[in-house]
């Protein structure tokens, strides 16, 4: 097994590299939130009730898009990738052990912090405010395709979201004296105090803004290509930003800085 | 069960829609190859003989690629993602059945054209031609995330080149009478020319580069994005599509019009 590089593991513990990865990070959410609107909602697929078949197979004891992530994620935890530091399961229980040893390297993370999980606000977020805004209605039946994507879109978010934890371990070993005093205080109101920079927040959410224009426009080959019609509506990706991507990953940050003293 | 939309599939036997839908699916191949591009080769994750595990686990008898992509065709067949005239799998071979009824609807192909599939041969040109041409060298240890990666772009890639047997379907349809003669004849080469556009293909090969421009860049808030470097060479996105992504595209309508009046 190669282990994984020591500049991969360099790269989570070196604040510009974060950010360059943050940055890239909202391309793969842009991405993939215009792959799902591909697809219309096909509400079948997440019906936990028996809509979609009067006598479901035991395997659908939950909704089709339940076991498709749940399996998902345990076919990839096979393939070892919650052994990185990176990602986290939305099903995290009784995942199987990956097939080969895990990679072998020193945590990048402090213990206490690595496991916060908060992906079932994220899965919750993402079906109920996000999906309903980025889709069309209507039902045409590609609910595997459907699944894979809004996986997709998971995973993407909740790597971005959960990459507090990076920033905020490499804040705190940058200025731990900034840190200590409301860690032991307990004092989450200060600590975001201390994790906010609006002029910063403001830029991300323009970029983003701009990233779904450019990305979600109608290529063709005429000088002037975009006739304002966007995949994915580029004021909501802005505002989904605003409102829920950044202030969740900074809430990771203030929980994990919360455990930094642990 | 919700029956695939008539909307849905109409759009499968109207020239004008496919032509839509194989402009769209351009923007998916090149999105899934950026991010590809994200992960180095990891040449690890596609080892057949034991050069990850010494003693590898009964499930790894092939790569840890082959393992994921044929697990994870087995999930995605369970929530039917094949009863779709659209897919094709990479190993087709003893997939289980969907959990779901299959939606009920009249076959979009002529059945003895349907069943063609040429992804032994895409998933070949893809790991030896293709990849190791968007990729750096290395290896980051991200294997789940890369096969992850892989699996997405092989199935925006087949899907494309199988969207021939729709195309030929409807021009067979538009004027049988075209075709007749060199079906009879099993003529291949007059087939292939009846269906050689050239000035398309270059259209296609210029647009195709130029959206590997769009959403390869690095979008910043400064007014001229484009620093020049682009996470996908567009000229490789071109040349491949001229040199396979056509070319394969319309063997696979030569050969679906050849079984077309059995």
């Amino acid at each position: 097994m190669a282990q994984q590089g020591s500049t991969y593991l360099d790269s989570l513990l070196n604040l510009e590299s974060l950010r360059k990865s943050l940055v890239r990070q909202e391309d793969s959410i842009i991405f993939s939130l215009i792959e799902r609107a591909r697809y219309p909602i096909n509400s079948a697929l997440y019906d936990d009730d028996d809509k979609i078949n009067k006598d479901p197979p035991a395997e659908l004891s939950a909704s089709l898009f339940h076991f498709f992530i749940q399996e998902s994620e345990a076919l990839q935890a096979k393939a070892g990738r919650y052994t990185s530091p990176e990602e986290n399961a939305f099903f995290p229980d009784n995942l199987p052990s990956p097939l080969l040893p895990p990679p072998d390297h020193t945590p990048v993370l402090h213990p206490p912090g690595a496991c916060i999980n908060i992906n079932e606000k994220i899965l919750n977020l993402y079906l109920k405010t996000l999906l309903p805004l980025i889709v069309a209605d209507g039902d045409d039946g590609n609910y595997a395709a459907t699944a894979a994507s809004d996986l997709n879109c998971l995973q993407a978010l909740s790597r971005r979201i959960h990459f507090g934890k990076f920033v905020a371990e490499v804040k705190f070993r940058d200025a731990p004296e900034d840190y200590t005093l409301a860690i032991r205080a307990k004092d989450r109101e200060a600590l975001m105090k201390l994790l906010t920079f609006e002029s910063v927040e403001e830029m991300i959410k323009k970029r983003v803004e701009k990233k779904a224009m450019i990305f979600g426009q109608d290529v063709d080959l005429k000088e002037n290509d975009s006739n304002g019609d966007y995949k994915v509506d580029p004021s909501i990706v802005s505002k989904f930003y605003g409102e829920w991507v950044i202030p969740l990953t900074k809430s990771v940050q203030v929980e994990y800085l919360l455990r930094r003293l642990d």
